[in-house]
């Protein structure tokens, strides 16, 4: 676990490294497609444990955390690279820029959100429905206060 | 093991029910993305493993590894709704129509996929790079196996 914290810290370190050389445009893709898909395991989550818990599996349940937990645990910090700040990648980036200049504000939200997703995939793999719906909230949360610091609002 | 495949497998099955609500063009995003995910990731093992093997670190290579072998997990066969054999994502969809009539063809490359997905993720973990090297060729010819057969090229 404090490995996986520390890669999903340091990657906002290795964004000045390996990525460098990626172009803005498919570095704002590429974590696009990661909160996207994010998002669908989420989606699906919320279906089996709010909307519908006759539906809850539990092998779907923890396929769609282990997907949540191991993108988080990718070190999508690298694809903030520099000038991404603004662009398209498979649409207009909406990522504020304070996300490039308040480190300390981006590295809490990040571990925040690591740590909740990596127990997010420890709870669904133990098949408690209760525990992981109770746990599917704190990931949520932790979505949430990254959006409303570092995410513009859709307009 | 013989459960993450069934998940797979059981992607397609899926898609009949709990996603048939989802529309057309919202499947074909969360697919495209988790394609876009798998190839960002695909392509940090590769720089890692072949373009400049002096850059590989087992954590980083693991976590690319296990975002790899958990999105391969996460059932995108549920993806491949009613309707979604044409239209606009994020893109254009490249599927071919025999995607959604060759169920035999399609589970074969789904499984195996799968199969090496998890194979790459397990080698990950155990830190050697040459055996992981040849894991990830392995993974990328049953990428190559379903793009042949299932995806249009780029025109």
């Amino acid at each position: 676990m404090k490995t996986k914290l520390l890669i999903a810290a340091l990657g906002f370190a290795i964004a000045g490294t390996a990525s460098a050389q990626m172009k803005p445009e498919d570095a704002i893709k590429y974590r696009q497609a990661g909160y996207s898909f994010m998002s669908w395991n989420m989606g699906k989550l919320k279906g089996m444990l709010v909307d519908n818990p006759a539906s809850y599996n539990k092998d779907q349940a923890a396929a769609a955390a282990n997907a949540i937990a191991a993108i988080a645990n990718s070190g999508m910090g690298a694809l903030y690279v520099p000038g991404s700040d603004k662009g398209v990648g498979y649409k207009e980036t909406r990522v504020k820029p304070e996300l490039f200049t308040d480190k300390e504000g981006v590295g809490k939200v990040a571990i925040a959100f690591n740590k909740e997703a990596n127990e997010l995939a420890k709870v669904a793999a133990a098949g408690d429905a209760a525990a992981l719906k109770a746990q599917f909230g704190k990931v949520g949360e932790t979505c949430k206060g990254c959006h409303d610091k570092f995410r513009k609002d859709d307009k």
